[in-house]
């Protein structure tokens, strides 16, 4: 019996997640029925929106089910295919699971053109991470030249895109981040206007308000908590909050109130929007085509921070979380062999 | 000499204002200049957003000045006019001084019709709360039918007429007061769906989620605080909140995060929006155009809290804060005699 290795839900964590919060089992490999493809997984995404999956809440998507496998965005390659639309050895990409193989639906799976360059990428800056940034800043956020944008968590798989479509539609570009590796790639190597550490800047407002002395047009937010704080009062007057993520929050267990300080969204007429990169699926390949131009081109870098063997998943993703990554966060599971 | 009284602001005040931070002083009356009219105040406005005003702190608008009197909306008669285009008689509205008699630049001024109705609703229904209402409801909050309307101060002067903006939009209404007689005033003589209590009630979140089985589709903020922590997590995907006052937070010194909770707005893709009714100066004409005919055909009703005497407006802008007006709080400061 073919068998293969998935990460089940052990227990929904209170707080910060821990590695006792996931299990490894071997079961049965799935074997594809009609119109289905069996994937062998070779990178696996791991995600901040994940930790909202781990709650036993109702929200945008299923909560995931204690001792069933996680969801993933997963690129492999195809070992089995009853659809006429792949082939055995094809690379495609979907939403499956976190597992060494996984059959899907032809309907849930993208094919992943290999020329157009590294795998991986279609988990990363050509992928979920990527159309999150194109669409969040461009709809959401909507910079027009000399505007001041400011993205948290600059330094991500999504902050980094945003940051660098912000400098192509010729806004002045401050990024926030955690360690002093990404804020010199931050400056040094994606031209960032200016770029803060907030691990060791001991007065955030000052630091905000030297970095975006005409204050902010728009900002990216992926973290909340004291970041938005110390953004929040420097906000101009038509300015534009994309709420992307909320990372810094999302282990908290204890937080009483909801928003405060909304007077100054009246003050300075601000919008806030929440989004979901989900709600422009059908425009998921126009994002695509302009990303991958950009990368191309070089107007857009990315980085990648692979995390070797199908093992250490859980830690990749509890990695997030402490901001070990620079770039996307990927776990790669088997070796691409084609 | 002829002499006019003034309410001057004495100090700012930290956390709630209080009588001592106002100062009544006799002084010469104004003479007007070449374009200016000397208007002889009739009512003069007292409104939350004053509060702000008593801050040393930069807004949308100059903070009061210590020493100096105040600014307040006036509806009042001209004594004596140096523009063609008011005569002596003439009933006028503008943002003028806390005070009997002030002179003010013709540009600054509006003629009221005393044949539309009475004159004081120039401060009301038919004046800027109304029309906070009608831009905030209708561009900001953008009702359509069938929709849950949520409204918090809804017995006041901008939320008893968004709450009836809202029921003529074909949606469902529910507002928040802090009273019994203003509650029955909501359901019983103005039709809400529902009213909550917030005073009287012992679980928000409960309350909210009964008289909102559907969720909320567009939530109207004249509040903040606990009510809007309630309505939050009810808050239906795509919900608009249109942001006009924070009354409950005003007098807080305390603040110490901002927004929490933001996670709530990705989740279902919530619109925060907070908006200025200066910002609509424009198309004011049209604002008081329609809200005029809903007045006069009895679909959308008022109600005033008249305080008699110049001497006691210190007394009604501190009752504000104590939710004691139903409807718009007014200052009856000279008989209207002609």
């Amino acid at each position: 019996m073919a068998t293969t290795r998935q990460w089940r839900l052990a227990s929904r964590p209170v707080g910060e997640p821990a590695p006792e919060n996931f299990d490894l089992v071997t079961v049965e490999r799935p074997e594809p029925g009609p119109n289905e493809v069996l994937v062998r997984t070779l990178y696996q995404s791991v995600d901040p929106y994940m930790r909202g999956r781990m709650r036993d809440a109702e929200s945008y998507a299923e909560p995931w089910v204690v001792d069933e496998p996680m969801r993933a965005g997963v690129v492999g390659e195809v070992l089995e295919s009853n659809a006429a639309a792949f082939s055995t050895g094809d690379i495609v990409t979907g939403d499956l699971l976190w597992a060494e193989h996984a059959v899907a639906d032809a309907g849930e799976l993208r094919p992943v053109n290999p020329e157009h360059g590294p795998i991986s990428t279609a988990l990363g800056v050509l992928g979920m991470p990527g159309v999150t940034a194109y669409f969040g800043l461009l709809d959401v956020g909507e910079p027009t030249p000399g505007d001041t944008v400011v993205v948290s968590a600059a330094a991500g798989a999504v902050g980094s895109v945003v940051g660098q479509l912000a400098q192509l539609s010729g806004a002045r570009v401050v990024g926030t981040a955690g360690s002093e590796e990404k804020i010199a790639w931050l400056t040094d190597d994606l031209g960032f206007d200016a770029a803060i550490n907030y691990k060791t800047t001991d007065d955030l407002s000052s630091a905000v308000d030297d970095a975006c002395p005409d204050g902010i047009d728009v900002y990216f937010d992926n973290v909340g908590g004291p970041i938005t704080d110390a953004v929040w009062p420097r906000l101009n007057v038509r300015a534009r909050v994309a709420v992307c993520g909320q990372i810094a929050l999302y282990n908290e267990t204890d937080v009483p109130t909801g928003p405060r300080k909304l007077g100054k969204l009246i003050e300075s007429r601000v919008t806030v929007e929440g989004f979901l990169v989900t709600d422009y699926e059908g425009r998921w390949g126009e994002a695509l085509e302009r990303l991958s131009q950009f990368v191309q081109s070089g107007e857009i870098q990315y980085r990648e921070h692979v995390v070797e063997g199908f093992e250490n998943a859980p830690d990749a993703f509890l990695g997030l979380f402490e901001g070990e990554n620079i770039g996307k966060q990927l776990v790669k599971v088997a070796e691409d062999d084609r």
